[in-house]
C-alpha cells in the first residue's frame, strides 16, 4: 500500500486521525530511507501541535516496535524486569539498582542511552570503568543475560531502528517534547527487550523533560497504557527532579556515589529512589508480593555484599577492570576544584537541577551534540539539598574542572542555581506519585 | 550574527515571537543552502499553527523581498501597476486584462507563475502560442517594458530567490495554507517588480486557497498591509471562486476565451471581473480618478481594437507567432469530446470549481508535480453557471480529451461537480468585497 506523504501531513495538520496502515507506512518508509527528512520533520511538528489519538498512538508504537527485532528471552527462567528513567540530573539510579535487583533473583536485560544535553546517560558513566564494553552483539547479550542475570549495554542496532532515525531528527527539529512521541520512543525500545515487566521512573521538575506533575502524569499514563496494551506489566513512579538526585553530577563521580549506595551508604534521596524502584521491580518480578519484604531483600543483598559482587561480576563479564570498583579513588578525577559558597546564612530554597545539569554539560561532563567527547573526570558535587540550613561561607557545590573556559561557562549557572532564604524551607518529597 | 536554528524552532513552536534579526538570519541562511530543509519545514509547520505577529510578518516579508534583486523602473514614465490573483479555476483574467490596461496608458511589468495542482497558471496558457518566450533576462524585460509597456514573463531567477526555495519546500511539506506565508510569498515577489501600485484578486470559494470570505479578508488585509507599509498602493478585490471563472478551463481554450473578451465578447462573469480589476488599475495608475471614466476607457480600447493589438504587439515582441491570435482555431485542440449532460430538469445549484479544477488537472491540463508536462489542447468547457435553468439532456460541460485513462479519472469529478435542484437558485455575486 502506498500513500501521498504530503496528503498525510496535511490531514494530520488539519486534525484528522491517520489510519494504522498510514502510520505503519510512514514509519517503515522513513526507516527505509524512502521518505525525506523534511517531510517527516513537518509531520512531527504537526504531531507536536495536534497530538496522536489513542488509535494513532497504538499504531505508532507498534510501527516503531516492529521496525526491527523484538527479543525473546522466554528461555531464561528468571523474571525479566527492566527499569527506565525519563532522564534527569545526577540520575545514576540504574547503576546501584540493577545489581541489587538481580542479586534478588530478577534478570535485567538493560539497554541504556548516552547523555545528551543536560541529562546524563548510564552508558557514559559505566564507560568510566577501564575496558568496560557496552556495545554487545545479540548472541553475547543473550549469553551474558543467561550467565549473570544482568546486562548493562547500549541499544542494539537491530532493535527499533525507526527510533534511532526519528529521534535524531526530532532532536534537531524542535520536535522532542511531545508526549505521544516520547512515550512511543521509550516504550518501543523497552518492549523490544522481551520483558515481563517494566518500572518507569518519570522525573518531574526543572531538570526533567516534564516540568510539572500534570504533564508527567499524562506521560506516565501514556507509557503504562502502551505497555499494558501489549501484555507487559508496567508501573511508573513519579519522582522529583527539581534538584539533582544525589550529590554527584558528572560521570566518574556518579560511579563513586553509586558504589557507596551498594555498600549501604550514599545520599538519602538517591537511596530512597533506588530502593523504591527496587521494590517495584521485585514485586513485578514476583520475587515477593509484599513491599516490606522486597525492601528487606534489597537491604540484605546490600549488607551481604551480594549486590556489589553482582556489579563486579557484570563489569568483568563485559570486559571491564573491576579494580576501580574496589578502589574508587582510581576513577578519573579533574585537576582542579572550585567551591561555590553561600554568601549569607539561611535556608536552601533552590538547587536548580536544570542550571546544574547545563553547568555540568558546559564543564565537559555531557554532550551538546552527539559527536562531542565527554571528559569523565569533571563534574559537580552538590553539597546541600533544598531545606538545608547553611552559614555564610558554607560550600554549596564543588566544581571539579580541567579547562578554564569551561569553568567560566559553568560557574554563573551553578551560582544562580542556588537560592538562600531567611525563613525555613521544607524539603520537597522525592516520590510524587505512582501510575497506575 | 548567528543563532541556533533548533532553539529558534523551539521558541516559535512555544509561541515566542522571533526578532527581525533572527528572521532575517533564517531566510538568508536557508536561501544560501546553509540550513537543512528538515529544520526549515519544521519551522514552517510551527508557523502554520502559531502564525506570525505583525513585527515578525514585517521582518519575514522584508527578508524575502531583499533576498534578491529589487527592480527599479523609475525611468519608465508611465505608472507601473500590476495585478495578481491568488489563483483559481478558469482564471485567465490577466490575459485580456493586461493588454486592455496597457492600451489605456499603464505599464505592466507582469511576472506570472505556472499552474500547480488544480489552479492554472498564466504562463502555461501563454505558452500555447507557438514561439512565445516567457523566460526573459532582466535587460530584455526592461527593454520590452520600455517599448511596449507590457511584459508577460515568468518570475526572474534573480528576484526573491528565497521564495522559490521556500515555496518548493512548502508545497511538499504541508505548509502552504498559512496566511502570513502566502502573503509574504506573493507580496515579496510583487514588490520586487518595482511597482507604483498593485491590484490583488483574492479568490474565495472551493476552487481557491481561501474557502470562505472571512479567511480571504484576512489574507487580503495582510497583503495590503505588507504593500502599504512599503509605500506601494495596494487594493484587493475579493471575487467568487465557488464555480470556474468563465467557461473554459484548460490552456489553449482559455486563450481562445481571452481573445473573445478582447473582441468585446466572452462570458459575463469573466468580463465583469476583468473590467472591475481594470478599473482599479486605471484608478491606481492615475489615468483617471473616476471609476465610470475608467470603465469607458477600457471599453474604448476594446471596441477600437487597441487592446487586442497590444496583445499582438506583446506576443510578437516576446517571439510568439500571432497567427493564433488572429485565427484562434489554430490553437491546439484535443482529439475527442465527451459531453456531461443534466439527468433531470431543474436549476444549477453548484458547478464546483475544485472538482472541475482537479478534473482538468487529471485530464492533463495541469501539473501534479512541477516536472509534469501539460497537454495544451485538453480542457473542460463549463456550459452552465449556478442559477441557470436546464432541461434533462442539456450539456453541463464538454470535456476535450486525448487519453482514455485521463478521461476516466476526470469524468466522475466533473459529474459530481454539478448539482441540479428543483427550485430556482440565485446566481452568486462575482464581487464579494474590497480591501481597503
Amino acid at each position: 500500500m502506498t500513500f501521498s506523504i504530503t496528503e498525510l501531513i496535511e490531514r494530520k495538520r488539519d486534525g484528522d486521525a491517520l489510519s494504522a496502515d498510514e502510520i505503519s507506512w510512514i514509519i517503515s518508509e522513513y526507516t527505509a530511507d524512502r521518505l525525506p527528512d523534511y517531510q517527516m520533520s513537518a509531520l512531527l511538528m504537526a504531531i507536536m501541535f495536534v497530538g496522536l489519538d489513542a488509535g494513532e498512538l497504538d499504531a505508532w508504537a507498534d510501527a516503531m516496535l516492529y521496525s526491527g527485532d523484538v527479543l525473546d528471552f522466554s528461555h531464561v527462567a528468571a523474571p525479566k524486569v527492566d527499569k527506565h528513567s525519563t532522564g534527569g540530573v545526577g540520575d545514576k539510579v540504574s547503576i546501584p539498582l540493577a545489581p541489587m535487583v538481580t542479586a534478588c533473583g530478577v534478570a535485567i536485560p538493560m539497554m541504556s542511552g548516552r547523555g545528551l544535553g543536560h541529562t546524563g546517560g548510564t552508558l557514559d558513566k559505566l564507560e568510566t570503568i577501564p575496558g568496560f564494553r557496552t556495545a554487545l552483539d545479540p548472541p553475547e547479550f543473550t549469553r551474558l543475560l543467561e550467565s549473570t542475570g544482568l546486562v548493562l549495554a547500549g541499544q542494539s542496532e537491530t532493535l527499533v531502528p525507526a527510533d534511532r532515525r526519528i529521534y535524531l531528527l526530532r532532536d534537531s527539529s524542535g520536535t522532542v517534547p511531545s508526549i505521544p512521541l516520547i512515550s512511543s520512543s521509550i516504550m518501543s525500545k523497552k518492549l523490544a527487550e522481551g520483558l515481563d515487566g517494566l518500572v518507569l521512573d518519570v522525573k518531574v521538575g526543572s531538570g526533567a523533560f516534564m516540568k510539572n506533575l500534570d504533564d508527567a502524569k499524562v506521560l506516565a499514563e501514556t507509557m503504562v497504557g502502551i505497555g499494558t496494551a501489549r501484555g507487559t506489566s508496567v508501573t511508573a513512579v513519579l519522582t522529583d527532579m527539581s534538584q539533582p538526585l544525589g550529590r554527584a553530577v558528572g560521570n566518574a563521580n556518579e560511579m563513586v556515589e553509586s558504589i557507596e549506595v551498594l555498600h549501604g551508604g550514599g545520599p538519602a534521596d538517591l537511596v530512597e529512589v533506588t530502593y523504591r524502584l527496587g521494590e517495584e521491580m521485585l514485586l513485578m518480578g514476583g520475587i515477593t508480593d509484599e513491599r516490606a519484604e522486597a525492601r528487606r531483600r534489597l537491604e540484605a543483598v546490600v549488607s551481604s555484599g551480594a549486590a556489589f559482587e553482582k556489579l563486579v561480576e557484570v563489569v568483568e563479564a563485559q570486559g571491564g577492570d573491576p579494580a576501580v570498583l574496589h578502589d574508587p579513588s582510581l576513577f578519573p578525577t579533574a585537576a582542579n576544584e572550585h567551591v561555590v559558597t553561600a554568601g549569607a546564612p539561611g535556608f536552601v530554597a533552590a538547587a536548580d537541577a536544570l542550571d546544574i545539569g547545563v553547568g555540568a554539560l558546559r564543564l565537559g561532563a555531557g554532550r551538546e551534540a552527539k559527536s562531542d567527547v565527554i571528559d569523565p573526570g569533571v563534574g559537580i558535587t552538590v553539597e546541600v539539598n533544598v531545606g538545608d540550613e547553611v552559614s555564610a561561607g558554607d560550600a554549596l557545590a564543588r566544581i571539579a574542572w580541567n579547562d578554564d573556559a569551561a569553568l567560566a561557562a559553568t560557574l554563573p549557572l551553578v551560582e544562580r542555581a542556588f537560592s538562600i532564604t531567611d525563613g525555613p524551607v521544607s524539603a520537597p518529597p522525592m516520590i510524587l506519585g505512582e501510575v497506575p
